[in-house]
């Protein structure tokens, strides 16, 4: 389909830092390179800082090396409007990312939401490759989620769909950032398994947790494998809230897989066990054997840039982008 | 689009009626007729049946009104495989219902659930019109649904996307049909409906339901239109659970409206002012003013029929009626 010579530059916009790349056509990851983010900066100098940095490299490259389109994933990006709407994580508000973006590039343009960035580079070139229907959830800080449907990445009406981490799971339950009360991201992110360690601890818990100078997804799984039943308990319980969730969201969707990226994932086993034993429990019986649960397929941090690379192409191709957020 | 003389028959079986009709390519029904589905009957018995009666029609239409292709809509159809599979109101077991269809008719056949079917024809004819983006969801005997994604039908990997009256929002709640325990459909239906009223009243509400011959949701709403808070305050609590569910729906899909219809739909603002309260309430604050919640568009038991016969035509168009389900 795609000239052996063509490539696409994929942003991924994250709360720490924002990496980039440039990918060939046959989805491989050329060079990658990375800018810190700063969550106190503007977007636009985010912005300016970012191209400031892509100028520098596409300067070096042949001009039958150059990119055909941007593809740029962020928090809470809306890909029908262009513009990012008030991400919890960054100081951001809502701005016109695309718009500031467009005074720096020439280039086509192409947004879309960090975790539908993840979502696309699993379903292309991950775990989820070849699949038409399939669900990407990304744990980290919080819980992004990402939808393929029938090939296609799914927006939705708003431009917004695809939230599974404010589905609610414990209604009155624990404060999210969107506002409300028992999100499921309260419960299964790295911040709610820091709290469900913290609440165990709290309420008597045995636990060598009480001696790790800070409480983190990696401490508690490191406390696993050192035999410690206490931080074993703290990720089955996260598995299983996870497992009942993501039951309910294949009744709706009927995926092929779920695809489960993102740091909290690294506890592998000890949150993956208990996930497929409760999600298989919880499932409606006419889905079992047609859907199952699998790890990123992808290495750490590329899933973001190679989806906003893939989302760029095919924004291109359909003569969308450039034109998306006008 | 569709020629001015062309026609296409939907087929709607249900539990009690099984509805047929001719549509025009203007969406309009021409006529529609119905035999009983009598559900002890094997489903090779309803086939000849239906057949019989739709013959007899077709005989008396003129050979340029003879229609471009059959689509049926069924409980626990499976588009994929033209397979019914296991519905529990009636007592089929798994059948190969386009397999039972095709030895009775030459003319090109397709299949979908009951519920799809009357997603589309209020996608395509009803209150859904024009969107893109719609959740439809049929209230009776069980709670419904159908998924309207980027203009198509939704049906998933597994063939049997669209079960949201099997998500669980009662963990350990009453028993449902899939056997499983607090389904939504356990709670949000005609028999979830009456069940909660016969809780109250076993608790010991003060109603007026207590003098009724026999408890259904046309009582409760009768009951509550001459005043009777309790039967006011199940349509209420009816309406939380629901407008909790479509809040998490909307968490995924970000439909542009919610369809809701069915018999137990005709409570009207006993059940809609309730349940348009508990969605707004619940809704992730970046979804308000995208999504509404409207009640259906078609004249009773047309939404079916024309959905189905809709999806005749769609699967003629594209090829694939006939093809579906070998």
């Amino acid at each position: 389909m795609a000239q052996d010579a063509s490539t696409w530059l994929g942003v991924d916009i994250g709360g720490t830092n924002t990496p980039f790349g440039l990918m060939d056509g046959a989805g491989r990851l050329l060079w990658q390179e990375s800018i810190p983010t700063r969550r106190q900066d503007r977007l636009s100098e985010l912005i300016g800082r970012l191209f400031d940095a892509v100028d520098a490299r596409l300067a070096t490259l042949l001009p039958e090396q150059r990119p055909q389109a941007i593809g740029i994933g962020s928090p809470n990006a809306n890909a029908l409007t262009g513009r990012v709407e008030s991400p919890p994580n960054v100081s951001w508000g809502t701005v016109d990312l695309l718009g500031e973006a467009r005074r720096r590039t020439n280039l086509p343009l192409a947004l879309t939401n960090d975790a539908n960035a993840a979502a696309l580079g699993e379903a292309a070139f991950g775990a989820g490759r070849g699949m038409r229907h399939l669900l990407v959830i990304t744990l980290g800080t919080g819980l992004g989620s990402g939808l393929i449907v029938d090939g296609k990445l799914l927006h939705g009406h708003s431009g917004m769909a695809g939230e599974l981490g404010h589905v609610i799971v414990q209604p009155g339950g624990r404060r999210c950032g969107c506002g409300r009360l028992g999100c499921l991201e309260t419960l299964v992110s790295a911040g709610g398994v820091v709290e469900t360690a913290r609440e165990g601890l709290a309420a008597g818990a045995v636990s060598s947790l009480r001696e790790v100078k800070e409480l983190t997804p990696k401490a508690v799984t490191d406390a696993a494998e050192s035999g410690d039943a206490f931080a074993a308990q703290v990720w089955a319980e996260t598995g299983r809230v996870l497992g009942r969730a993501l039951a309910d969201s294949v009744a709706l969707l009927s995926p092929q897989a779920i695809v489960v990226c993102g740091g909290v994932a690294r506890a592998g086993r000890w949150l993956f066990d208990p996930l497929r034993r409760q999600f298989e429990e919880s499932l409606l019986p006419v889905y079992l054997g047609t859907v199952e649960i699998l790890p990123s397929g992808l290495p750490p941090d590329q899933a973001g840039v190679l989806g906003a690379a893939e989302w760029g192409r095919r924004e291109t191709l359909r003569g969308a982008a450039f034109e998306v957020g006008r």
